[in-house]
């Protein structure tokens, strides 16, 4: 295999482990969608319009279906304020949102470098 | 907004930046099997056949793609041995390879406490 082999290596058990652990986050925040949906929301885009303008591409139908399923993993949560005519619904970011900074800053961290690597900059 | 009102948040530019470098990660990372396939390969599982058995549920041709794009992205790299009889393929992890680790500790420590979340353990 080389001289470049790494020290970095997992043993088959904590293959398996991996595995598993890695497929639940990416069924859960997988996909081309769901983090730049929590960036938006987080950044205080709040309404489902301001998000549909923020993430490029992204079809009405497509971001409703997005934000139903990241709020019942408790990622966001909807708020209907029906004190206000007409009635708002604002899409809010929630105590466990913050469980995925780290990871937000991991792979983004990581997409500037990829990016760096493969353009030269 | 509510009193549960997180510190962590994006400013505008900050949150553009997010969303394309998140984008640019997912976009090499991301998916359903991408990150399986690295996992396999660093635990030193390097025979296609030997990854197709580990990685539950993929195709060979999804498989032999994404093995394609994890090499052009500098991930893997793919080895002939051509002095052995028969000629025998093996995909190694690289020196880049390395740069995932931090993604894959992230990734899956959240997918461990996401799960112990939704299942109550």
């Amino acid at each position: 295999m080389g001289n470049k082999e790494q020290k970095w290596a997992y043993s088959e058990p904590e293959c398996i482990k991996r595995l598993l652990s890695v497929e639940d986050a990416m069924y859960v925040i997988g996909g081309k969608w769901k983090l730049k949906i929590v960036i938006a929301v987080v950044t205080g885009h709040n309404r489902f319009n301001e998000l549909q303008r923020t993430i490029k591409g992204i079809s009405a139908r497509v971001l409703s279906n997005e934000l139903k399923d990241l709020e019942e993993n408790g990622l966001i949560q909807r708020v209907v304020h029906s004190d206000r005519m007409p009635v708002v619904v604002e899409y809010i970011k929630t105590e466990y949102t913050k469980t995925l900074k780290d990871v937000l800053d991991t792979l983004g961290d990581w997409g500037i470098k990829h990016k760096k690597k493969i353009t030269g900059k």
